[in-house]
């Protein structure tokens, strides 16, 4: 029996040692955190993974490491994100190597792609581990093309995807997959929404889960949420996430001046998670900025403040 | 004494086998037809040469190839194009034991990045292999952002950068880099364009040579255009360039409504290279989509009908 | 006391008579129906409305019979689309003569600006009619420059903004801005969103009100859906929501081969009120393409499909 | 017999008054000295002539004192700037009646268009002055569609348009029109290039003409520079270019932190022709930032230093 990716599935963040290789003491740490806390699955290898700046090797170790302290508890699924198909294929060889139970592919980028040639990857992907889900991963923002609900209820009716990770942000995209989704009776076709700030109005409008960066740092009150909107309670569900949101102001404390949006917004969980002491540190990869000690001192008082705790 | 990369450097296109991995044979015939048509360098590792198709064994192959070919006749410099700062070192260290004599780096790409990250990024390539010339690449249509004159120049000034490729498609902006280049006084900055359908104004706006993709298929042309640039032949030049121009006709054969530019373009260039007999085929790494016969025997007709030879 | 602009306010769109002049009586029909569906108020002159197609002479005509026709029984906005502050003044003028009660800008557009322009744009606007309510219209997709909540709480605060029509698209930008307000204390600043597939999760988010060009053609539903949101009756409101979607389909039925998704979905809205009997025609002004036969006979099926009447 | 447009056509600015109506005396001054200066022809109700801003009696005013200051020295063309064809139609007539010789529009904008509808824009355009020439006014930046080779030659053909303003500010683009133009022997149809740090280049691609918006301030220099061009002294002609660019630094000097492109790129260009004494003063319409005095006095030094005279 296939396993399926629902519910809230963090998007699990990458502790690094000083030398930039995962630091997997740390890692074992906060998967065990984040299963404690009741989330479905874990997604490995996801853009708030640094995934992009990770070497083979580094890739590998986190992977399994997820795995392996996931011991079965909760599937983990593993992002494959890479230029080119060839390429995205030596990392699908590692991920099941490495235990995963699910891949998350993105469109190909740098190159310009047509659409037959997104539908193509993505063929050719779910040929190399046609017993794995294949989630596709929506993030125009980082690949600069969108996939349309057309496009992957063809796939999905293929059997070629299980579901889309959407990260394009558009709350009303993300129904009309849904909407093709229910009419073309794809009813194991998962739609995950990763937009952490309108969980509510996504499970309203019919997604099936969530991948939350920030349910890194907070992964309590998104289990919390998802089961109000699995109820129907969507007062309480739109009134947590405000709540939530509020604490979202730790990804924009990083000086826009002085560096981009990964920087700030990863900077601003791994600091936190680093201020809890569920990492030993808050580094990230170069070229990423760090924050400065007046930026870290405003996301420990937002945390504190939270009452959040490792 | 430093090797300075200037006048015309093909982008050298990556010839596959049928299981995709690098035709050594092709591309060592393909090295010396371009040499002897006169080049100045060789660029391996573009986008020309589906470098972020290539595999890192892949990469590896179609440097120390292509150096070993090149034999000393033409200096050869070596992309390293990758995401993120991580992945760029490990293709730096690639490329150094290839031997490549350069190295031809993108700002990072996939991620959001800042001016201040983008500059981290090439002071960290650059001390990765300090003794080689770094070109930093211009291409926004592939990584979504732009490499300007005041970013450059400061890099430049920093003894960072030993020159830009500039396939930003603005002359104005091309011109804006020769001129503060000439108002720094960094005499020893190169300036090359990417724009293989403008070279004659380019020239004429102070570069100091071009990476054309079309130089693949005809080299003799562009080193004709080159010489007459260099010797102040304008109107000879702008003729010549039309004449190219009506070559790169072979790069817009394929159907956009089955395949993406990359596919249309890089296809045509490998296909006239594998009508001349210079590949034993057309064939490029996926999702790439082929052309079809007809649209095949269009580029043979405008190949023979331009007279080329392998 | 200020009028207020909240729940159901259509954009209503202009019928035209065959020389494009305004073809008051069809209006002033579809003024009553939609007044006797229930709507909360109406905005004229908006992008539906074709508002930018529109010479003096005929904006003036369509506001000042949507005023009197509707006599005080809903509220009437305007819209005071233009390129540039002197041209948006010259409507203003117009708008306030002919009866209107509010006003609904956009950002300048054609021309580049800065935020700081943008701002002043709205203070004079608002300066030329300090008593009637000014909503800021964010419209990214038709001026190229998104409206965020921190500039729009900063002119509320000023007294300037008596709300927002948002039409960003995006869920979680307008759930941004409800939280702003709501932060700031500034209760009587309204949100209407403009997004007629998602308006079930704009209420969730906190929106006051909906702006919906579907409203045209199906006010009854729209007008069912915001009193099952205000009673707290969201599932029935997704319900809803996802069957009004179905009827959104007369929007796409024109071929895109053909033209512009103005033309196909103000065309659809036009020829579903032609089909009803609500307008003479569905005539649209140049240089839109008129929907073909076939196309007009499949809008027909939808609409006789989904039971509606004049 | 009809009037053609190349040469130096400087895109005229527009002069106001303290109440932003047109300051005709200042006008009438300017023309006369860019007659004087050798210029070949005038645009009246260019982007630099703050058309966008101008109500319909301030757009006659310009074009009408334009025309009859030139009183037949060189032919005048006149922009119909605006947002779809009923508005256009208005400015023809206009323009018809002031005494235009020549008319320049845009594609439609605000609203999204097709190919198709672009088309029929500008057929229609024509149909309302058939015995004016008509140039397209290629300008993505500010209508954000450009205008491509094929279908500018397609309107060339039907008699439709007479040339192309070419402000995409990409020479590869305006020589693939000069080239088709050419291949269709369309030798009438004129190509001016909006790009005036680049004429030198444009012109070798093989363009009849120049709009240059920093010609108002010196036109010697481009009536030079066009002259070096025809007579093909092209090595002069780039060293001249080379310093004009310099000039071109008063269009940079406003703070982009306190406005947009259009204030401190106009802005400068006004205050240049207040400090020469041309204008009585350099305002510019709302919501345009002003200049600051320090801003002020650096591009009176500018002036100053560069010789130039009213």
């Amino acid at each position: 029996m296939t396993v399926q990716f629902r519910g809230v599935i963090p998007p699990v963040v990458t502790p690094f040692r000083d030398d930039l290789t995962v630091d997997t003491d740390s890692l074992r740490h906060h998967v065990d955190r984040l299963i404690d806390a009741g989330v479905d699955g874990l997604f490995a290898l996801g853009s708030s993974a640094e995934a992009v700046f990770l070497t083979r090797d580094n890739r590998r170790a986190v992977v399994s490491t997820i795995v392996d302290q996931a011991a079965g508890r909760v599937p983990v699924t593993a992002g494959v994100i890479d230029m080119t198909t060839p390429l995205v294929a030596e990392h699908v060889t590692d991920a099941v190597e490495s235990g995963a139970q699910g891949l998350v592919a993105t469109a190909p980028f740098y190159v310009r792609t047509h659409r037959t040639e997104i539908a193509e990857h993505f063929r050719r992907i779910h040929d190399m581990a046609p017993d794995l889900p294949l989630l596709a991963y929506n993030i125009p923002v980082c690949v600069h093309v969108a996939l349309d609900a057309p496009l992957l209820i063809e796939l999905a009716t293929e059997g070629v995807l299980a579901g889309v990770k959407d990260s394009g942000g558009v709350d009303a995209a993300t129904r009309l997959i849904v909407d093709a989704r229910d009419a073309a009776g794809l009813t194991d076709f998962q739609v995950l929404t990763g937009s952490e700030t309108t969980v509510d109005l996504a499970y309203l409008a019919g997604v099936d889960g969530v991948v939350p960066g920030l349910g890194n740092v907070d992964p309590w009150s998104y289990v919390e949420l998802a089961r109000l909107c699995t109820q129907g309670r969507w007062a309480e569900a739109a009134a947590l996430q405000t709540r939530i949101t509020q604490l979202f102001g730790i990804a924009t404390v990083g000086d826009p001046a002085r560096m981009g949006g990964s920087s700030a917004g990863l900077g601003g969980f791994k600091a936190a998670l680093a201020h809890l002491g569920v990492f030993t540190s808050g580094r990230m990869a170069p070229p990423h900025q760090p924050l400065d000690d007046t930026e870290l001192a405003t996301i420990a008082r937002i945390i504190d403040d939270a009452g959040l705790t490792a």
